[in-house]
């Protein structure tokens, strides 16, 4: 096929920023990187890069003439506001989650993208990890039959500082909320209640700021299935990121990338390596492979892979396990 | 060390009841079967294992002077009585679960034990399957720092019948009571409290019995850690019995036994063997050991590896999980 | 289908003997143990096992009238003379292997058990190992095509004394013969060429038994297809029998099994269990299954499912393979 | 540390030029791509690559004044007379290997490279694999006590065609000579005596070449310790790349990367990924490993980590192999 460049720009140059910098530079040639928009802009770092546009000024890019897309990076609260803007300047979006932080919020904004047939595409990188998208691929062909339990383990390597914590929303919007994207694309059937239980066993500070950092939360599928995902800000071991689905003809795992394929073999015990360290390593080619995506969607004018609505969900669902753990009993989101 | 002869005999000769004669007669020098007893007994069979006392009336054997033990695979709802006159004519008793379905009747025939000092050891047999035993003794010996989240995977490979379900007790008191076991074992530490989801996904049928198929149970330990159990009445992959054991410094994870160590490596795909079919497979070396630890507290005068309560406790975790289950909300068990 | 006891007697009371004798008792209800018989027997073993004849004179078991089989566990020495005066007395035989260590003389007696149409089955053990035996039956069905490539790792987990070594033959007839049984089982075809090469790195007395510790083998089979065999008499983590073999449409893996299926994941590295430590384990359940296939053949008046024609092959292969050792150069079969 | 950019040409722009050009642009900033020559350049791809110079002359690039070094990745036939000119020239030199099919020719420009004090690495790249890098390591450390035996399976996924093979120089010297240089590369020791057997079995056309498509390699190293790599030019199931070395103290396994790490189990069997397809898959990151080991040699003015002298012997090895073949004896190197 015959790809059209896409002329995009990036607001926002913290790591994940510079991240999409870098893979629209070095593995994407259907984007032409045109520039990058930071208050506090490393500019060294841009020029070495060889990016056209660097700029302190987000509105540089916002309403750029020559761009048609623009990679939504910047700290949480502002994409709201750039998202409006972004959708009314008829540019297409690639936005990190999340949306907004407030339900009503978003769901304006999410009209002011469906008014303005913007193409809105959410950075859930993992729906592309090339092990969840092939377990997903089975799933959706029958490979299992019905999916009757869905079961997602997700912990971090290292617990962020109780100061990052303070400002994230606590764990089920900041860490969590990647987990209840997996389980709504993996299931394809919306989450109907969530029952979470949360624990502060890593890091005691967590409890003043009315937070956990361990936690088990179970789902219900409308489809009648049910699911658990089990969360911890502390694996030692590595980033432990396994999916596994029980169904009516059996069972799909994904199970951890090891950091190599070596085995020692002594008289004690046999060792082999850890999974990979942290997401830069794990979804290394789940960040390229979104961007395909949305390459893809916009050339083809066709439907966002990873939608707004998919957001707003994973928030509801969010939200719901907050209200649950609080309430110590199951939320409904029917 | 020096083995005393422990003169033994099988109330039940049903299909439990056989494999532990078997296992005695065949692996377990350290006892000497001499009778058995069951209103249907299999004549044949008793001689073909030329066992020499074979009898009809269970008392013959309760009452029996020249034996030490009695091993109760009767059906459950005799166990209450024959624990009692056992107790009471001085013998150590090994005995199948459960003790009983009621909690009353059951403390007081654990009264009775205690009183009478009786040695009595109940047969929750995955605490001695080779594997488990390891992780557990791993987790004791402080191999993971301290134990935060528990996954019990645990879904057998068929679906009984509905009319065995009728009178099971149902899923949690039938199934998931193994599970609530191995909880507590592992963590050595009381569930305090209970949240279960269910779904019927397999059989229509177990509706109207107001049972459940497939469940989800999670837990929280007196010890401040979660735990969560999945369990299924159908894996048609095979019998699955996994344990995860999340902690402060690693991971412990008891993986299936597969039915051979071949794999397969063709154009298209690898394929390997799925797991031993079921509990006779996968726990044959622990229906064992769970005799000969019940010899040893019987030679050495000690305390029972498996008692009275743990029996117990498993069945309050059973009921608490059947009342989450009507009521929808978590239940605690303090 | 209706099984015929088959009264056995066992001729020699070592490890081995001992070992079949108990699996007789313990598992294979279709052997009547009669009798065992040797210079030094243990009588107070034997009295634990209920044997009913116990002695010290091979000749009451090798004539006596109520026993239909011979298990020969003695000295490799006696072998020949054994089954020959079995074979003569109208007797089944199982054999532990060599026959001899003498062509001529194994030819000799391999003419009188076709004459006397003698059942003799050698104890090639790992040709039972459930895990091979499925192996050696997929590469039957052409699950991988045709056989192209054979490769046999087969490590001993500790060096026996060099007093033992002295005696055995060397390594290749006492170790290594084993594997080229397997090559010649798994491939179905025969070995027609043979190199060897070999060192001492493990024990330096073996220099001056000329003998060594440390061997690869290559073989040549009749259909075109190469093999490889590699020995050690010291492999520091246990028992190391794996079988792998590349074919047309694919490759077959048989992998060690393991002691346990946990693995523990902690900051720095993974570990899981190691191998089975030594051929009682590795091979309990092979050794069980062999006198089965005895039986059967036994039953069914059936070909022997090792004859001894395939004992004799594997020492040829041995000699050819010391031949190549000395010689520095490939030896062939035909 | 402060990197140095160093500017760079490449001679050679086929498959494997034009994977160093886009590894050069997209992952390797401590390199500037300063142009690329080949009589048959493909300008279009080298436009989009933005590469400065781009010709038709090789002469433009092995005699341009502001290039530092030449990455040689030019037909096998004029490696030799390009590395003589680029070392005149003053150039570091990257080359894929061969740098030439006879011993004395090579063995000439070695002088002239040793004379120049040029900078030559060989693209052994196989040596920069994370897996393999790690297990070298590991057995460099002593982690297995002392190497006793290396095996290596090497086995590509399709028989490249007949006019491919006429011209490559014989399975030995265009395929094995890779695993040649890996088991040098891991042993730390030098290859003494070599034993190859060979097969036609999967095309018969390389008869009529004189070459084979299936091999076993023996292998005898100066300290002492046995070799032997098994070699197919067609597993189906795709590029299996494994290396094992066992030693006094324990056995290092480096396992094939599996294309996603996602397993189904289903009722019949348990099926996995297959192994990443081909050398521009599994390799990748070695590809980029090699430059980076290139770069750091050439800033640091240090001694190549693949240098001239690995190329000769591998070649000395594969001359071997082939003389062992056809005279069916191990041949010395000594």
């Amino acid at each position: 096929m015959d790809s059209k460049i896409c002329r995009i720009g990036i607001i926002g140059a913290g790591r994940i920023g510079k991240l999409h910098a870098q893979n629209l530079k070095n593995h994407l040639p259907q984007f032409k990187l045109v520039g990058i928009a930071d208050p506090q802009i490393d500019t060294s770092w841009a020029q070495q890069l060889a990016i056209p546009l660097v700029t302190k000024q987000v509105e540089d890019l916002l309403f750029h003439q020559d761009i048609d897309a623009l990679l939504i990076a910047s700290p949480s609260d502002q994409h709201l506001v750039q998202i409006a803007a972004a959708s009314e300047s008829g540019k297409a979006i690639f936005c990190e989650k999340p949306i907004g932080l407030n339900e009503a919020d978003i769901k304006a904004v999410l009209a002011t993208v469906k008014n303005n047939r913007t193409l809105l595409q959410l950075g859930f990188n993992r729906r592309f990890d090339p092990s969840f998208a092939h377990l997903q691929n089975e799933v959706a062909r029958g490979a299992i039959g019905s999916s009757q339990i869905l079961k997602i383990t997700s912990r971090d390597p290292a617990c962020p500082s109780s100061a990052y914590c303070a400002t994230s929303g606590g764990m089920f919007m900041d860490m969590s909320i990647h987990d209840f994207d997996m389980a709504a694309f993996i299931m394809q059937s919306e989450v109907v209640e969530v029952y979470a239980s949360g624990a502060v066993l890593i890091n005691p500070d967590f409890a003043a700021l009315n937070d956990v950092d361990t936690a088990i939360i179970q789902l219900r599928f409308a489809n009648g299935a049910l699911g658990v995902i089990d969360n911890s800000r502390q694996a030692v071991y590595g980033y432990d990121q396994r999916i596994e689905v029980f169904g009516s003809k059996g069972m799909l795992l994904a199970d951890n990338q090891l950091q190599h394929s070596v085995s020692l073999h002594i008289q004690s015990v046999t060792t082999a390596a850890n999974p990979e360290y942290f997401f830069l390593e794990r979804y290394q080619q789940a960040y390229i492979a979104e961007l395909k995506a949305f390459h893809s969607a916009w050339q083809s004018n066709s439907a966002s892979p990873v939608s707004g609505e998919a957001g707003l969900k994973a928030l509801q669902i969010a939200q719901a396990a907050n209200e649950s753990l609080a309430k110590k009993m199951p939320v409904s989101l029917l």
